[in-house]
This record gives structure tokens, C-alpha cells and sequence, in this order.
């Protein structure tokens, strides 16, 4: 069984873990709950909506299939294909009504990633790629996804969540970064990515990354012709430092910063 | 003639204007055209083309109405009303691929913002106001926007551009903030003051705006029951360095911070 075949039911996971999430997306009304002192947590609810209609779905099609989620932990995590699900990527967004927040639903065999999608359900837009091929639809209409040429760092733009979740020396080696890129944007999460696949930027630099932060976003970038990695070079799939780049120029040029 | 008139008028620059920008949007083909020597830039182009359909709108409709817009200056600037235009508020987030710019359309009466709206033609998004009242339109369906009643900064979230762009005395009053309260989020230009508006985070602060930047949002924030001025509590209508705060109590709290 091919990972491309999984393609349909991919987008099915999409639709109703989109269904199940967005009515939790700028509910203020029970963020005033929680503000007058009521347990009520719209992105806690939210999240486990998503991945709750994810599991049964998944455990229903492909019963020996694993699931590693962001809410209710490891389930047969040691299967030749393991699911690997992060419902809300981007809570500080998706608490603060920014639609940068997403879906991310990977699959991985033996380990390694081989299928990925990100979906914004507010927007309608999704991204997804098997590592050869990654594809975008949404407003504006269906297309395939390449990253941007661009060689230098000079030329290029930057992404990356927050520069205060950098401490220490990590700190000192974003920074190495961004003061030689031309434009570095915040604040984006697992959107920046997409948007990196997309060729609208150049690179993203994360730390401190679960593997269900990145492992569905590893087929689309790579799909995309993109390049993803640690911050030594070594397999993104473990999350940690993370460091995507548009093509293998940039990613050498970036990881040389890194290093210092 | 009420501000109140201009609604649907001002909804058909928001329709038209979006039909000429977003073509532009994510155009990253034109961006590699760019690379390569031309002199093509897709913001400045969506930017002339969003101008000049809302100025031929105006000009048709109300000849004797002035006009200040980013692209093309300004033009009977002196009438009793006068409309201000910025057709890509956000430029970064446009060459990034990121749908958190909006086209702003604002009114004024003698200098006094009287009606203003928000548009994000990708995500199909509306904010508007009038200083009384203001509501929202798109994804989720419409509805009243009502600020937030967060009284204390431990509780806030705040959005700025970049905090890179605040230098010397200002990063360190931002700073004085910053520090004071729950989340702080960056990169969001126009759309921080809609999320203020429509009940999601609470303090906007920002330097540098031009009158364009900030004269449509006035009568959103303060229709929707927050307060907007300079940093020294007096007119936003003039740009510069903007506060715009959910309440009273907390405009209070962060003007204080400001000040030091």
C-alpha cells in the first residue's frame, strides 16, 4: 500500500476534524466563561474534538495503524504506520482569532514521514505532499507547490514562531540568522511552512518542536522541493530544533550560522 | 447626509478593491520575475490597482469628497469629507503569503474619522464601524464586534507589528508593557486593531503610522466600545504612535506603562 493511496481519507480526517475544531475558534463568549472563573479552555476543547473525530475515524479504516496525538498521547505507537496528529498547531493564534493556526495530520512508516497535510478550516486552505509531489487548494484555486529559488541569505525572508522562544546560546544562533536575511516575519507556526512550500518564504527556524509539531509538514516541504532538518542537519522527524529552507543553498547557508 | 449612508457605498469599494488586488496576492511568479532584474513588485501593483478603482468609485459618486491614499497622495484634501485609503495595510504579511493585510477605507468629517472599514479579500472578511456600533461579516457569519472586558494587564494579550520597529525611548515604553501582560503577539498590522475590535485581544501598540494606517480602524475599535489615541491620550486620527485598548481600565494601565 503506497502512501499516495491514503490521499482520500487524508482529506476526509480534514473535513471532520475541521468540522469538530472551528467552532471553538473565536468563541469569545467562552473565553469570558473561563475569565469569570469556569474551567471552560475553547483551544483544550477544541483540541480534543479534532483529535478525538481523528482517532475513531483512523482506528475504524486502519485498525492496525498507530496514533501519536497531542492530546491523548501514544496508541500503538509502534505499528509499520503510525498517524501522527496535531489537532490546533498554533494555540497563541488560535486563542488570539488569527487564522495561522492548523491541522496537522502525518503519517509516517517505520518511523519515517511519507504523507502530510496541514488544514486552515477558517480560511479552506490546504497543503499536503507525499515528499515527491506536494499540492495546495484552497482560495485561489488547486496548484502544485514549489519552494522559491532564492540562494542568499541576503535575499531571503525568514519566519519563525516567536525570537523570545530562543534562550541562550539558541538565542545567539537565530540571531546570527536574522541579521543576515532580508525580511524575518513572526508568529506563524506550522503556516509558515506551508508558506515556505508555497514560495512565499525562505526559511523557518523553530525550537524546542514535538515530533507532531513537524512530521506532517516534512512531506510537504520536501514534496515542494524544500529541505528539512535539525539544526545539525540531521532528521527533522524527532522535532527539537528545526531549521527548513527553500533549497539546499539556503539550508547549507543557514546552517553555517547556526553553528557560528 | 449621516455617515451611516456610506454603508453600502463603502461595501462596493471593499468588493471592487479586493477584485483588483488579489490577483496579486500570492502571485509568486511575478515575485521570481522580480528576481530576476525586472521591475515588477506585485505589493506596489496591487496597491495602484486596489487605489484606482476605490478613487474612480469615489470621484463618480461623490465629486465633491476629498481623497489621501498610500499610493497617489492627496486630492481635495481640505473638503468637508474626506476618504482614507490604504489598499494593502500589511505589506509584509502580502509579500509573505500571510492573510492577515487588509484594505482599509476610511471616512472623515472635518478631520474626525466617521466610518471605516477592514476587508480581507482572501479570507472574505469584513470589519466595520461607524464609532457607534461596529460589526463583522466573512467566515463564521456576521455579527456585533464588542471589545473585551479584561480589566487587569496580567490578563491581556497584546499585538504589535514587531517590537523591531520601536527604537530607543519607545522599545523601552514598549517594553514597559510587553512585560505586564499574559501573551504578546507580533506581525499583524491591521488586523491586531479587527481583533481588538471583535472581542480577541486586548492592546494594540504600535509607532509610525501614517494617517492611512489607522484613520478607517477608529471607528471600528470605538464602535465596537474600545478607545484608540497617541501615546499621549490625544487624537489617533493623526498617526504616529498609536494605543488602541479594549477598555477604559486597561488604556489607563497601558498609557501609565508608556509613560514610564
Amino acid at each position: 500500500m503506497s502512501a499516495v493511496d491514503f490521499g482520500a481519507f487524508v482529506a476526509e480526517l480534514a473535513t471532520q476534524s475541521g468540522r469538530a475544531i472551528l467552532p471553538f475558534f473565536r468563541a469569545h463568549h467562552m473565553l469570558e466563561d473561563k475569565s469569570r472563573g469556569g474551567a471552560f479552555d475553547p483551544v483544550t476543547e477544541g483540541d480534543k474534538a479534532g483529535e478525538t473525530v481523528m482517532r475513531h475515524l483512523i482506528r475504524r479504516q486502519f485498525p492496525a495503524h498507530g496514533v501519536i496525538g497531542e492530546e491523548f498521547g501514544n496508541e500503538n505507537a509502534e505499528a509499520e504506520y503510525c498517524w501522527v496528529l496535531d489537532p490546533i498547531d498554533g494555540t497563541r493564534a488560535f486563542i488570539s482569532g488569527i487564522p495561522v493556526w492548523g491541522t496537522l495530520i502525518g503519517l509516517a512508516r517505520r518511523g519515517v514521514p511519507v504523507y502530510g497535510m496541514m488544514h486552515q478550516p477558517f480560511t479552506g486552505e490546504r497543503y499536503w505532499g507525499d515528499g515527491g509531489e506536494a499540492r495546495y487548494d484552497g482560495p485561489g484555486g488547486a496548484r502544485i507547490l514549489r519552494t522559491r529559488q532564492v540562494r542568499n541569505l541576503a535575499d531571503a525572508t525568514l519566519m519563525t514562531t516567536s525570537p523570545a522562544l530562543f534562550k541562550g546560546e539558541e538565542a545567539q544562533a537565530y540571531a546570527r540568522v536574522e541579521e543576515a536575511v532580508r525580511l524575518a516575519r513572526y508568529g506563524c507556526d506550522c503556516y509558515a511552512y506551508c508558506m515556505l512550500a508555497a514560495g512565499h518564504v525562505d526559511l523557518v527556524i523553530e525550537s524546542g518542536l514535538k515530533p507532531y509539531d513537524i512530521v506532517a509538514l516534512i512531506p510537504i516541504i520536501e514534496g515542494a522541493g524544500g529541505i528539512v532538518t535539525s539544526w545539525d542537519g540531521g532528521s527533522a522527524a524527532g522535532g527539537g530544533r528545526i531549521l527548513a529552507a527553500a533549497n539546499k543553498a539556503l539550508h547549507e547557508a543557514a546552517l553555517a550560522r547556526l553553528a557560528g
